[in-house]
């Protein structure tokens, strides 16, 4: 389903329409603007409490603060944008930002509903958003793998099961990105791992094996986290460092 | 062990001396200054690894980067901050700013091994920087919770297990910070835990039985992470919002 058809889906669900968002933005006068909405449901993702993040791009700086309301049905986050400010945003990329990559991200996957600011769009399309998602999130997975492997060597076992842990959500949101499916919310990052297969059939079974469906006790725990070890360091060289 | 006995003790291990320290930082020609150092044994952390943490306060504004440098087998991290420096920091605390709370805390249980800046360092001591660490944490540990009730809800119980790992996390370290164990680093946050018996040991038995020590598999993993949001969720109730 394309993201029209998608929007649309939503938007009735909602009981809402596009006229009424560009109603109640065009009250405004705010001279020329173009609006961008985001959903969730874009990316497969979402449920029917999901917000919808609408973008209104403005020749002029506007200054109005980010508004959050509810059109009848549907809970609307709608955040004003100057051509300036979309300057400032693509040309300070920084990928320890994660507010910043997130609002490029969902920008980059809006759909245009009213206006025609192509080259505007064009400029956030342009970002290799994905290749700074992937490094945020690489960033994060090796701090908390260096970490395990310490407490590991302290026999930490509990410590390191929980620094496991957390390497493996970011490494999983890394992966997503790499193989063009980024998402900066991290709890949707073993959905679109799992629903994508983990992208290697052998790879999403070891990572349920030795993740998810485990038993550990006080025996075992020792034996339970040097397997998460070996898998991160297995899969970190095959996707993080030498691709 | 008082600081002063902890910090000779690793000093001797890394052999060195406060003396090649002072001699280091005097060459900089910095007016009168203290040097206050931390380390992560003073929390009973840390390994033969860890870094020594050098705060130089001075009385003017310096500009000097943070330094990394080994001095005999200590790494040592030495920053620089003048008077107006803390002033700036203690003024404009926000629970919401990591490197923030996390040099507070830091400077805040530091050892002065030179000079007597004891008024600067009273000012970092007033703060009661457990509080912010606690909320800073609970804030985590809430928005967590919420996702995972959410996970639950659409039966996506593998995504769901992730979250309520993570809610966990924030919450042993919201639940640390309460208890006057703060520590921003989440990798010692079940250890400082544990080595405390979950401060009741009816709650480290559960958090054990539950989160760490568990047989999770297809059949039962709806039931696994139910009972992780059972835990939470009583456990928020005593320690979150009533307390």
């Amino acid at each position: 389903m394309d993201k029209s058809s998608i929007l649309k889906k939503r938007f009735e669900e909602c009981n809402i329409s596009e006229i009424e968002i560009f109603n109640y933005i065009s009250q405004k006068n705010l001279g020329e603007f173009s609006i961008l909405v985001y959903i969730s449901q874009f990316e497969g993702l979402g449920n029917k409490d999901s917000d919808f993040d609408i973008y209104v791009l403005t020749e002029k700086k506007i200054g109005l603060p980010t508004e959050m309301l509810k059109i009848k049905n549907a809970c609307c986050d709608i955040e004003y944008w100057s051509e300036e400010d979309i300057d400032v945003l693509t040309e300070s990329i920084d990928y320890f930002n994660y507010k910043q990559l997130k609002i490029i991200k969902k920008m980059s996957l809006a759909y245009l509903i009213s206006g025609n600011d192509s080259a505007l769009i064009e400029k956030i399309r342009n970002i290799k958003i994905d290749d700074y998602i992937y490094s945020y999130f690489k960033s994060f997975a090796n701090a908390e793998y260096d970490d395990a492997v310490k407490m590991f060597k302290n026999h930490e076992y509990i410590a390191c099961l929980s620094c496991c842990q957390r390497t493996v959500d970011y490494w999983i949101a890394s992966v997503n990105a790499k193989m063009g499916r980024a998402n900066l919310n991290l709890k949707w990052a073993n959905k679109i791992f799992v629903d994508n297969n983990g992208y290697d059939k052998q790879i999403l079974d070891n990572y349920l094996n030795i993740f998810v469906y485990r038993k550990i006790d006080k025996k075992n725990i020792e034996k339970a986290v040097s397997d998460m070890l070996d898998f991160l360091t297995d899969n970190n060289n095959a996707f993080m460092f030498f691709s």
